[in-house]
């Protein structure tokens, strides 16, 4: 027996036969045609989708979970807003329950995320749990007494969009500086790029032939562990705004757990150092040492396990 | 029947006989000397809620609940710290418990005063409720699904702790720029008195006869209502550090209400106005649209009900 998941975010589309402990036992990646608009997406989506369900036997499929970038009602499957998408009140439950035939769950990618590290990462063993997902966007889900927390409308977790710096740069989102703005993927680079601008020497320029368009948080790891000092400093940065941010749903949340995945996550102790030393700086000293904070396993299929692993939750809960 | 309801603050002590509705039947307050240390406040303690105790018939004495300014075990009834008091490791649940041979809460002052606004304010009428209590200190409180949330170690909701200018101030608990260092009523004061030592023209030096010892919140509020410069830009700036410190509590937590409680809520619109205008850039749609911020309506014995109403709300679970 399987589950589709379905991880939807604003460069590609994983799509995965899930099983009950979260294994893919099959998968595929599209891209986000974002310019061609919702309805040519989800059509995307569905032939996918159908592909998958059809290497196997549609009885042994038991229902779709999906996790999108941006504000979702989960009640009714609607994405209410997804900047990432451009997409407004799109009924994506809806549409891909009537194609399918199947039950379908629609949540935040991040909460999907934060519930597949809950079960994978860990197993169930602790009651309260962060996750955070570090890539383009900075997202958030939480786990609180063993349940996916969404809140009032659905929107919890929002740790991205939560200011480190009131002064500081201009946020897409309105506001002003957002974690998102100090260590989502493209604020990495644009810093590696304004100090080559301004003259700095690194190892940076020939790591990408002086083809800085090429630059990623993959060549700024790679730099930094030849030792380039500009790249040192972008991961010192990125710990320490971390740090603060971390800090303060220690202090306000009291977590168990906190979990750390997607793409920037992978550098590893060139981020985490610096964020614990930080870290050490802004929280009381119990709720520190209660916390453990640690990097994903599934880092890379997280997101798509943990869609499929909510639509397990919902067949678990309605049978029992 | 009543509960016996403790407040155990840094500069006084509230006891009161506590209805199963939250109403004081009985009360009064004492101060704290806090250089007496632990063994004489709990003397105190003892003393004053057994004159509270005597003007009823003990058999209607159900409980005690005590909300304590500082990080408490609430499973042992241990006060672990308490930078306010300079408690370090105190069994007061153990003591108060010998000496009245009653069943015992306690908490931590903040989180009591949640439970207060939950049940008086909220009537019960939401699933998510932070409290905020700003006073000299400035703590908080959390509501998740009708029950008082404590997180991995009975740590959470140090609101006040939570650095809004990780470059800031130096604040007493070894961080930077924690919230209560801008909102805190001393910090309110020394911005005054900052302000007129460098020469700044200001109603508030007639107000205290040219005594700054005996400036005030409460003396700041009335300047400001009387239209003083300085007085208002202190509250503005009071209320967009809150704002910026509430706006990421509703990104993260998406919380249906979030009452403020305490001497400097008392300033009310001084306050609360530039903190909706600092939320209104601060947050997204959805999660902001969702909230109510109110004022507690039981701001000044807040702490001492919802200590009492902590443990009602334990006698009806044991005998549920």
């Amino acid at each position: 027996m399987y589950t589709l998941g379905i991880d939807l975010g604003g460069t590609h589309i994983k799509i995965a036969l899930v099983d009950r402990h979260g294994n893919l036992v099959d998968d595929m990646q599209i891209e986000t045609q974002v310019k061609a608009g919702p309805l040519r997406i989800i059509q995307e989506i569905k032939k996918a989708g159908r592909a998958l369900v059809n290497r196997k036997s549609k009885k042994r499929i038991k229902g779709i979970g999906v996790g999108v970038a941006g504000d979702v009602d989960q009640t009714m499957g609607r994405v209410r807003f997804s900047p990432n998408l451009g997409w407004k009140n799109v009924a994506l439950g809806k549409e891909l329950k009537q194609y399918f035939n199947l039950p379908v769950i629609v949540d935040n990618d991040a909460n999907a995320a934060a519930w597949g590290a809950y079960i994978l990462d860990a197993k169930r063993k602790v009651h309260n749990l962060i996750a955070i997902t570090l890539g383009t966007g900075v997202g958030g889900g939480i786990i609180i007494n063993g349940k996916l927390y969404h809140g009032a409308t659905g929107s919890a977790g929002e740790i991205g969009h939560m200011s480190i710096n009131p002064d500081g740069v201009q946020c897409s989102c309105g506001a002003r500086g957002c974690l998102e703005c100090y260590i989502g993927a493209p604020h990495l680079v644009r810093q590696a790029k304004d100090a080559i601008h301004n003259g700095r020497s690194t190892i940076l320029t020939q790591m990408v032939h002086g083809y800085l368009q090429a630059l990623t948080p993959i060549i700024i790891e790679l730099a930094a562990k030849k030792g380039d000092q500009l790249a040192c400093e972008i991961w010192e940065n990125a710990g320490r705004n971390l740090g603060i941010a971390l800090s303060a749903l220690i202090n306000i949340f009291n977590p168990e757990m906190i979990v750390l995945a997607g793409g920037t996550s992978r550098a590893g102790r060139l981020i985490t150092d610096p964020m614990w030393k930080t870290i050490k700086h802004f929280t009381f000293t119990t709720p520190r040492r209660a916390v453990s904070i640690v990097l994903s396993k599934r880092d890379k299929d997280l997101g798509v396990a943990g869609a499929g692993l909510l639509m397990w939750k919902d067949i678990r809960e309605k049978s029992a």
